[in-house]
């Protein structure tokens, strides 16, 4: 995942256009075949119109000896993002308007952009736009923006079920590091992960990898209904690769069945985390999260967006994130799948009183194997609590015991036909509280 | 309220007659005009029949000496309030048997009811009944018990709509300044100033000044189905003129929009307070939240009755509150009014995904304006939260901000077009939890 | 119920057999005349058949030079129970196969029982095992396996309702004194005392003496449904006889009358202890609150089993157990009793607001009695949250009171006719939450 950021790391991305387009391919390499929904500019999307197509070639300051001050090439952060094509000189009086610069931070370039504005500006470090002498700046913005469009990859795993988890992250940011290469990265791997599974899943998966904002708008206005006729739970995957604690940021109705995986994942993964109610600002999960989707849509993060220093700033470098802690967060969204497919409804066949494990080679004779090695408290637990009234995380959670060592007793209590697959008739409410 | 309260406090009050009659006068001065109800001698009202009127005129303790042990003059307190009339000569030792002193507080003058028993009695220290020279003693009660009225004193603003609010407090008390002078003038200065306002509230609101229990009693027997109607959220104010922290005690159903409103309040207000769930004994709260009636009535204090030292004796003087603590709580009995006006159910006009905010001028543009001075937040989550499901008391507890900053913000969107009010239709569930 | 204990220790029992039959004749001259359900051998009870009686006369293992080393005389803990017939002579290695001991407690005889499978073993301490010479030993298991009966004593004591509570213990073990003499000893003083009452109860009470496991599905098996129809409240009493802080572990529901009356006692005992959820394994309480069955059923403990060393071990003996803490066992669990006795549903006569206490004599007059004595507060407190809506327990928690002390003031109201008993509508919601 690390090597994979550091080969996307240096593309001009943005909403739209070549640098975009470059990424999805190369995610689509590792992910599997991924589809690509189009919008065309002016196409209305909800309340949105989908922008011009921006496509950028050159972009610098130089000033009156001719020596470059900022320009594309060093850092696409120099550029504001969906700058309009300008060329000319002006005073440094004039073109202080177009700089942006972090007092609070001088040594950050910040990161910015100008999607539906028509406008240029150039970002650099306080500390370089403070040394800037008067005088003359000749500035070039050698860009387009054109009819074209907002594109989304879709990479889908059929499982046996139209039931479905979408894992949903964004591609659109030049180079900054944690966000946002850390969940196209994890995103495209945990697909990867998936595909190369022998057995078919249980659910079916949806990964996305589209523009913030724009891209989530677009594809629920031609996707949503059946997101919501189908998800069972669904992520917005940003900010994971840093080593900070995780967060985990419920959906807005905060108990659907991400946030339950989710929490249900995290709590027995050793990992420090914090648990967040759903918030209206953020990422993509304000559009998921719209009260009328109100989808099952959570965020597993670590660093959260907004919350540290380097965020949305040139500090946000290949430094920031570790290949451990992708592959930290990589194994927690597997746990969470995990959780997700192993979580079915069971009923025990024998539910008046205990059945008799002893007669099936269950449970120990006098000087047999210990209890434990049996699982014999897990398979009590799940013959007592499993009786059609609630899922297996549910039971799971109730036993305060992981779902991943519960559903191999539950498939062994199959096997002996003291358990079966209950008729799934939608949510119901524990018969146990 | 001070200067108020402190015209108020030498006045001879009880249940009924010209003390209590000069009381409700003095406070409709400031209230606004007052309606009188009125309950005859002997009335039935529920399992209670409302009392003769009292009036005194002179009432006094001499001894054998000839001179005064205590009198009316002295302190109105001294008397046992409702005192039968009496006139005679007795030995200390009979006497002793109508003394009422405090062995505890020996400073301090304890008040003594005796209502509904044909008595008399004089209260005094501890320390001068201590000293009391055998001997025989010449004792003056020159009052009257006769067919008269039980009198409730109402204000009522009319609102938009027939829903109510009600403000009750109690004016049957004698020369004691925190209970109980604090209730009525902070209530006539709530009426006050609501009456000052340009415009109609939303709401009709309703200020009760009664004598405690029996004016409860009275007036419930006569409008309490009316309450019953249309009473959105109501509350007894008393103890609230001393500096101590704030006490809420919610209303018997304890989540009615009174609790709501006045733990929103007190939650944004800066002052320590406490919560209390109901319990059955306290003022006029016993009355409104009796069963059958169990209206959302609570009832805000400071220092709680029977929690302080002061509580029902002489030491609950006009030093034991202040200006400045009635003025606070002035404010939170308005924030609360405030609140629960600002307290109507908003839903988003675009429901599916994000409102394009840039588009109409409410979104910062790059080197614009800073998110928070344009409320960025804010909106984003009152049109997330705001559905349609739940009141905006809801939706400001949901996102931890005070009602009164979100309102102007919900104004403005409802400006925009982005947010309309709701078809009333009742309470509902929230459809983020 | 030491005495009993004392008595009761020294025979041998097991699921079936003279010293379980033995056991259940002493236990009815104290708790009253029993009711003898049996179930034969090879009867299906639900996924169980019913084993074959087992009796033993002699056991006993033999060294080379003809000493005992173990036998069923010195302690019944050293014969495996339910060991069957074995004559014969083999050298140590093979005997070591039937060998039982505890190397972590080196000086315990540890309890094993072979219910459900044919064979044969003893038990020692692990300090005696290691000191066995090599050589030959001759060994002697006495018993019959034969077609018999498994029984359950029954104790009814019939009330005015057919609504039931179950106390339910097992007699299976042999010599250990906590777990499991404790339990048989206090629920035959607990139906001696309810016996012994002048007064016939509220509901029904069952007392079942029954062997653990076998013996509570045999007898749902056959009163099964009756339980789920008329059950109220049910205990498992196990480990009930050491000083160890109390322990309960609630039904599956975890909110039945059970449970409610349990942590009211224990709130109100001033005795320390702990709550704990349903858990799957643990006594008869996995049969009743068996999926199907569901009961209300919890169980009310001292040291758990299972948590304590001494458990299924020589050493829980004679000197584990003490007088002082079965008494305080016997009178909580009494208290359980009288709590679920006292808990009608109630209804105020006068629910527009309060009724006028003094009229009726039950409010203090100016110089009377104080209002504690007098229990005002409870009074105040009954007749506001007494309204049909809830029982008596949820009204004694709502006000953080023992229904022991306001039942008295309840039967005091109902005497002045101002609460009566509501008409029963089986469970309701609490009108004040």
């Amino acid at each position: 995942m690390y090597a994979l950021a550091e080969e996307l790391f240096p593309i001009t991305r943005s909403l739209t256009g070549p640098g975009y387009r470059e990424t999805l391919h190369r995610l689509e390499a590792v992910a599997g075949p991924m589809q690509q929904h189009r919008f065309a500019t002016g196409e209305q999307v909800f309340d949105w119109s989908i922008p011009k197509e921006w496509t950028v070639r050159d972009a610098w300051v130089k000033d009156a000896a001719g020596a470059t001050v900022v320009s594309l090439e060093r850092s696409n952060l120099h550029l504001v993002n969906y700058s309009a094509p300008f060329s000319g000189r002006l005073p440094l009086a004039e073109l202080q308007a177009h700089l942006f610069s972090l007092p609070d931070q001088p040594d950050a370039i910040p990161y910015r952009t100008s999607y539906y504005k028509d406008s240029w500006g150039f970002c650099l470090t306080d500390t370089q736009r403070r040394e800037l002498p008067a005088g003359e700046y000749e500035v070039l913005v050698d860009s387009d923006l054109a009819p074209g469009h907002v594109e989304v990859g879709e990479v889908v795993i059929e499982g046996e079920s139209d039931s479905e988890v979408l894992f949903s992250t964004y591609c659109c940011h030049p180079s900054m590091a944690n966000n946002e290469l850390s969940g196209p990265v994890v995103v495209a791997h945990l697909a990867r992960l998936l595909r190369e599974r022998e057995q078919k899943p249980r659910l079916t998966y949806r990964f996305l990898f589209l523009p913030e904002t724009i891209g989530a708008v677009a594809y629920l206005s031609r996707f949503g209904e059946r997101l919501k006729d189908n998800l069972e739970a669904g992520f917005v995957v940003t900010c994971i690769g840093d080593p900070g604690d995780f967060t985990y940021k419920r959906s807005r109705r905060g108990d659907t069945l991400a946030d339950r995986a989710a929490e249900h994942a995290l709590g027995h993964a050793g990992h420090p985390y914090e648990l967040l109610d759903f918030f209206a600002t953020g990422s993509d999960e304000r559009q998921y999260c719209s009260p009328a989707f109100n989808l099952p849509v959570g965020s597993l993060m670590r660093s959260m967006y907004a919350t540290y220093p380097e965020y949305h700033t040139s500090l946000d470098d290949m430094s920031f994130i570790s290949a451990p802690a992708l592959g930290d967060s990589l194994r927690i969204y597997n746990d969470i799948l995990a959780a997700i497919e192993a979580n079915e409804i069971f009923e025990a066949t024998h539910p008046y009183c205990e059945p008799q494990l002893g007669a099936r080679g269950l449970y120990p004779t006098t000087g047999g194997a210990s209890l434990d090695a049996l699982h014999l408290p897990d398979m009590m637990h799940v013959l007592n609590f499993c009786d059609g009234s609630a899922d297996l995380l549910s039971v799971a959670e109730r036993g305060n015991r992981p779902i991943s060592e519960l559903r191999p007793v539950v498939d062994l209590l199959v096997s002996h036909g003291l358990l079966k697959r209950a008729e799934a008739t939608g949510p119901r409410q524990p018969s146990w509280a």
